[in-house]
């Protein structure tokens, strides 16, 4: 460990059990494990000269940023081989151009501390879902986090224009240009995104932003079944001119189950909505946020005549306007209060299941007598407007929780996944707890591809042993 | 021989002198190839066999689409052990899911050809350069490529949702799910992107659809200075709603070099601009396309507004708007004329350079010193809204065109470009032209890793051999 120390100084080695403990948890609190020690770099040069060190003494690096992983991803294994790699103090926003709209960060900044940094600006950086006070970038490009604006700005990967990353070998590589054209030989920016930290750390990363929206329009909406809702979105889209920011699949079994653990947070409309949907319009237009004949803001007309249009053809059978900001967030955090309800109404698993929005009905109804038939109860809620669907359960009343039961079920699950097109993987990465799923189910071509590029890009196995690829034990 | 005829028949086996003609060139005419044959398989596994027998007899091969490259990319080497695989009998569009905004495509599919089909259901596949006509999916996806819309769509990357492609060990990979959120792994859709055919032979893929604009609002303006370039785009975007879809940089030198040859071209200002622009807007909301008060179409408005005001400032001088179809046509045609004017113009070379957009005047007032030290005529384009810049060069007037004081010369702009953090390859890909390039001027970490990757999938080196990695003779 004096090595380590030497190079990232004696307190940022973390060696004695009690300060380890934020680390070797999950954010679920299911997950744990243990490590010889935390190592804390303060900068890129540190963390090459750590990976030098552990590679020289076959050590196991595990990379962990905000530690939000819902897949056992930034937790470690638990060997005594294996260090920490926290990346926690790499978190200095370098620079943000706010002409080119783009920022240059560390690997270690908190999402959400970006976001504030940039809205100086009139600016934001669009990645949004519930861990973002405590996620940070490293992480969101590692696992290619999604969220619930993923339709209109992309996923983190498409949000990312530049990479710094540490590679196994120690070099580093430097591709912070920032360019929206640069095609110099492969693609490694996004062969490391979504990797997991198993191909290389990434340290720095130029990111997109997008100027601030000067009105949204948000409401949530009763529909007349889940088979309404690709007609619904497009619409919407058609009508906006394709300013859909979210629309969130919110159940009304989901929403009443909140509410149960929750009750301070407001039910959205007086009659629960079997197939509520929050949708959220936003425009940087002036005139938009204007005042149009009618003594509207712009863009809540834009939205509400479409809804009206809906609800004559009969696909919108009720409706909730924010007419407010409080409305609207209270709303929103409806939304992203599940996972903890979630850990409140647990144990639970949340499966990230992923499909053409056009085979969701038929997901649902194929899925839901599996549940049933586990004596589990789905507790689902969903970024539908790019297929994302987190397919969550907990026991049924009067039932225990039963691991292996719900394993059968998960696994009878991503069966239907794969007979519709689907993904087990959406947003929340394989980590270590998917990872014997992946190494089933994915293509045998593709695998032994991964394999061949994990073996010659980290030969000694060393970042995130046991991530993608299951141990043999 | 007899071998691949069996796999593919007959009559796709060609190996006579006279029908290998259109195989053997490229677009420009100035690079040119041979090979033992061209192989023309019609479908994913016929390619497969190809390739598993190729592998067998140690062959190299070339794979070519639509054969426009600028770079050597799809022209053979010209070895005896060298055969083409042409994947223009791959020419299906297997289905257009209109509701999801998706098309499934052969790689062999003609870029315009899918934009006609796709228009019946109000779509556009919205990658827009001027080799469309016979450009096809498979090349504008192994380059990246770019174009006149990426500031809006993203390059060929951001619009393909998945691919299914050819291993150099003849194994399939099928990843057509077209998936807006999926993480399973290594990402190989963006490895396989813009590796032009070195890791594999891209078959299929998934495209992003876009709905096609109702309404449109083209201009040419004069600018008061490229410095002012930045500054008026970002008003534009700010006004219309970030609807910006090309903002085109046609300075006076070009636009006269083009209609000396080109006579038949309008000039669209009667006085020539010195840093003239093409700037279009498009819209997909029906009130942009309704008329407004003052009886104009509202989004003509919007962007005569917008320019109002960026001339009362100053930044712009002059500006002409087009009012019909067959004016913006005129605009385009002028636009899009520019590489069959160099070839007439020509010798010439066309260096395709990438800049972060604050840089670019600083680039052209050390540039343009070079090149008359150089003897050289610059006729710069470019798709300054994503600030990539075709900086052409012909002979200066009255001096011969001397391939080695060129060559000295794209080397100091390549310098030039490294220093401002720009790149020398922006969207048309470094084939065989430019390997040497890349391997002295990439990254040394990341050239290492390049070739690492490189040797675990292709250990024959059997796939575009000679390019990104320079052969050692």
């Amino acid at each position: 460990m004096e090595d380590f120390e030497a190079i990232v100084g004696t307190d940022n080695v973390i060696t004695a059990d009690a300060d380890m403990i934020p680390y070797l948890h999950d954010a679920t609190g299911a997950l744990k494990g243990s490590a010889a020690a935390v190592i804390c770099p303060g900068s890129t040069e540190e963390v090459a000269a750590v990976v030098r060190l552990a590679s020289k003494r076959a050590l196991k690096v595990t990379v962990q940023s905000g530690n939000t992983s819902l897949c056992g991803g930034s937790v470690p294994r638990g060997n005594p081989d294996e260090i920490i790699l926290s990346l926690r103090r790499l978190n200095s926003i370098r620079s943000v151009d706010a002409a080119a709209r783009t920022a240059t960060v560390d690997a270690g900044v908190v999402i959400e501390t970006l976001q504030t940094r940039v809205a100086e600006d009139g600016l934001d950086f669009p990645l949004m879902f519930g861990a973002r006070g405590s996620a940070m970038i490293g992480g969101a490009l590692s696992t290619n986090a999604g969220g619930s604006n993923v339709l209109r700005y992309g996923n983190a990967r498409e949000l990312c224009l530049g990479i710094e990353a540490v590679l196994p070998s120690g070099e580093v590589i430097h591709a912070l240009g920032g360019l929206i054209k640069d095609n110099r030989g492969y693609d490694f920016r996004n062969l490391l995104i979504g990797a997991e930290g198993t191909l290389g750390i990434i340290t720095g990363a130029v990111l997109r932003l997008v100027p601030t929206p000067k009105v949204r329009a948000t409401a949530f909406l009763a529909l007349d079944g889940i088979d309404q809702a690709l007609h619904v979105l497009n619409c919407l889209q058609d009508a906006s001119g394709g300013q859909v920011e979210a629309f969130e699949w919110m159940p009304g079994v989901t929403v009443e189950a909140i509410r149960s653990v929750m009750p301070e947070l407001r039910a959205p409309l007086e009659q629960t909505a079997e197939t509520g949907i929050l949708v959220e319009l936003a425009s940087t237009r002036a005139s938009d946020a204007a005042m149009d004949e009618s003594g509207e803001v712009a863009l809540q007309t834009t939205l509400l005549s479409a809804i009206e249009g809906l609800m004559e053809e009969g696909g919108v059978i009720d409706g909730f306007f924010a007419t407010s900001e409080q409305q609207r967030r209270d709303l929103w955090h409806l939304r992203e209060a599940t996972l903890e309800a979630l850990v409140k109404l647990g144990p639970f698993v949340a499966l990230d299941a992923s499909l053409p929005l056009s085979r969701v009905p038929e997901f649902l109804s194929r899925a839901d007598p599996l549940a049933e038939a586990a004596r589990l109860r789905v507790l689902p809620i969903g970024h539908l407007g790019d297929g994302n669907l987190h397919y969550s359960v907990v026991a049924a009343e009067g039932h225990d929780w039963d691991p292996q039961r719900v394993a059968a079920f998960s696994s009878q699950v991503y069966d239907l996944l794969e007979d519709l097109g689907g993904s087990f993987s959406a947003e929340h990465g394989i980590g270590r707890s998917k990872a014997a799923t992946l190494a089933k189910r994915k293509e045998p071509s593709q695998f032994a591809l991964m394999r061949a590029i994990k073996a010659s890009v980290d030969p000694q196995n060393m970042l995130g042993s046991g991530i993608f690829f299951p141990l043999e034990t």
